[in-house]
């Protein structure tokens, strides 16, 4: 059975958790693949440190000991960040080893590029781990979508807002409250901005929106929003009006332009999305024959991220054993077969709008700001209004379809009213159309 | 570019939506494959039947014809049904042809002798479309399910029920009006029995079944129960239990023996699951690696059928212009590594259970019931009893976990009550252990 060498950059959970599928699976793996798949060396910051049962004579302080090894045929790059990263890949395509690769950022940043030297160099390059962990989204828009264009994406793919998010709605906690206790957990690491300012979501939303679209963005070019300005009424609210409310990533071709968006969005409780709870992601993809569809799935953890690493592996062992080495070109298309999307503004796009108002609590402000929302071209779907003993209320609006830009237009003149008392808070409607 | 040939057997809703997505969306599918794809030969039963924009010269009326023709590379069968289906698929791979097909009864039947077959000949075989349409199920479990072993597969894998199954949530419909309007819609056929008897959806669990567990079941290993016995009732008191019902296909690796099963069962609100409705199909995966995956999407229609049928046609074009044919066996496994388990017997499954008991509306009867419950070792979790003026009335009583062979036990005693008015109606609570 022939032999096929694994090199490891990094070894933190997801790193041991490929060492070990590998080790302990290794007659699955086998009888996938037809050969004999091996880790042979893991550079790693501190080679003395003791990880499970991985003997110590694999480790090596220096990525390039491990990526110039001529028994190395496929180099899991599990370093993340982007430097190091990508000095230790374009290295190691240069040495026409295969590539398999969770780092979304890299990805995200260095793509195309990335890919241009994949072709160049006849090797392969997996990346399912970058996106939604073990879910097979990759691999579906890659393979399963094969006759079909895609008209949009759209998931949850960061599962610490998730956690967050569901914690808020679940439990009426604050923001604060949900991520402390997501970090006492460790679904949320010490600086949590990448994943509750939807950073994250958005590097993941790049890597699928060049696949799917054939164009490459960058995050500046991404309208992104996160979840830490949302409060335990938002909640109470969304509730009343049957919805729950969940960071959307977003990407669709509208009428010829890229419309590619992070942001929070209420979704009614009739949708399967709805009950995505917790550190589960689900990425649903509208395609113009095979209509929508939804993969939800761990998104994070070590074992599951390091099943789709897994599966990577064997594709591109599959390809060594059969002699098909680039039989799936990185983005699933031939090279220059596509022409990018031009961006779509975001102050163009059209949605429902969730708007909670905060007012005195004096009568003739509804009419005031209804009427401003009248005059552009705002219609409004429902009110709450609710009196409280003294101070400042919350007044809710839901609004049919309208464009964001009259709506971000009437919020500033409604904002600067002297019977407004807080910055109103503006949340999507997001109903799949 | 490679020029690749297709031969179709059968052109009805999903042949000619094949044809139609290869010819007007050509470009996707070489820019995908890297070759030119068409359609040669399409044999049907009627060749003068005028079949959209299709060339007449392509129909014949004869399979071996199209499965002889030295331009045709993959045979994508559409027929159905079992002999002839059986006869041109064996011909096909006897003179090294490829094949794709969506016949799940045939798979069912006789796919371990096919696979056999297809091994042999060195050829690929595609079944995406024959488990859930679009839902690209097949690839997940052959490509993407690496190195774990699957615990369970779970789903709702037909669309005719499911549809009539919604409708008699939502709207209070009897089982009959929900499928004659399901029928009068086209969501079922005239002859309904396959798709509410629950059989279409055995064969389904049957092809998933040997994937994902290298069992090949035959049906009547199958425990099937079909939804004609629900009444409107049972979907009220679903709902009381913050539940509704679905009809579940489920197999699963207990303890080394494979529970396999199609029937009715009452899932929370709160799961993916229970918001697929329609003809919507779910198929969730449990995995010892990567956890739960669920995939949703179409189960039916041409057009998702066809986008199956077309990315396994898209494999195997990239397998001969790479020339790896062969590169992925049938089940995604080299054969005979894998032992086929033992079958768990019904009687012996553990499961919560709704029970609906139709009984005289006098003292004492419930205390009858939960003795004879209790003697059987069922501990009852609620009870909704309702009293009516005159005449038997439902007694609902959802029980904790308890063995399949008791609850029948206990069922049969309390239907030989004098107090028993009808026979107990008997559906699973899936709570996704």
């Amino acid at each position: 059975m022939k032999k096929i060498g694994i090199g490891l950059l990094g070894c933190g959970v997801v790193g041991e958790a490929v060492y070990r599928a590998l080790t302990e699976n290794a007659d699955i793996v086998s009888a996938k693949c037809g050969a004999s798949v091996k880790v042979i060396k893991i550079a790693v910051r501190n080679p003395s440190k003791k990880r499970g049962k991985i003997p110590a004579h694999l480790f090596t302080r220096k990525w390039r000991e491990v990526v110039s090894s001529p028994e190395v045929d496929i180099v899991v790059e599990l370093i993340g960040g982007e430097d190091e990263a990508y000095a230790a890949i374009t290295e190691a395509i240069k040495l026409k080893k295969h590539i398999v690769t969770a780092n979304k950022l890299l990805l995200a940043k260095k793509g195309e590029e990335l890919f241009k030297l994949i072709r160049k160099a006849g090797v392969n390059i997996g990346f399912e781990a970058s996106v939604a962990g073990a879910v097979p989204v990759i691999r579906t828009i890659r393979e399963a979508v094969a006759s079909g264009r895609i008209i949009s994406i759209f998931g949850i793919i960061n599962g610490t807002s998730n956690y967050i998010l569901t914690d808020m709605m679940e439990n009426g906690s604050s923001f604060s409250d949900a991520l402390g206790e997501a970090q006492r957990l460790g679904y949320a690491e010490s600086d949590p901005t990448f994943d509750i300012a939807g950073i994250d979501a958005a590097h993941k939303l790049a890597v699928l929106a060049n696949l799917a679209f054939g164009t490459p963005v960058k995050l500046k070019d991404i309208y992104i929003e996160g979840i830490a300005l949302l409060s335990p009424d938002d909640f109470l609210f969304a509730r009343q009006f049957g919805r729950v409310i969940k960071l959307l990533a977003m990407a669709r071709n509208d009428g010829g332009k890229l419309d590619i968006r992070v942001h929070p969005a209420m979704v009614s409780v009739n949708r399967p999305i709805s009950r995505v709870d917790g550190v589960t992601n689900a990425v649903e993809l509208e395609i113009t024959d095979a209509g929508r569809l939804m993969l939800i799935g761990p998104g994070a953890g070590g074992e599951a991220t390091a099943s789709a690493v897994i599966a990577d592996i064997v594709d591109t062992a599959r390809d060594i054993v059969r002699g098909s080495v680039g039989r799936i070109s990185p983005t699933g298309f031939l090279p220059d077969t596509r022409k990018p999307l031009p961006l779509k503004s975001t102050d163009s796009i059209k949605s429902g709008y969730y708007l909670r108002f905060t007012v005195d609590d004096k009568p003739g402000v509804l009419a005031k700001i209804a009427g401003i929302l009248g005059a552009n071209g705002i219609s409004i779907d429902s009110v709450i209004q609710k009196g409280r003993s003294g101070g400042p209320v919350p007044l809710v609006v839901l609004t049919h379809e309208a464009v964001e830009k009259s709506v971000r237009t009437a919020i500033k003149k409604i904002d600067s009213l002297s019977s407004t008392r807080a910055k109103t808070i503006l949340i999507r409607l997001e109903d799949g159309r």
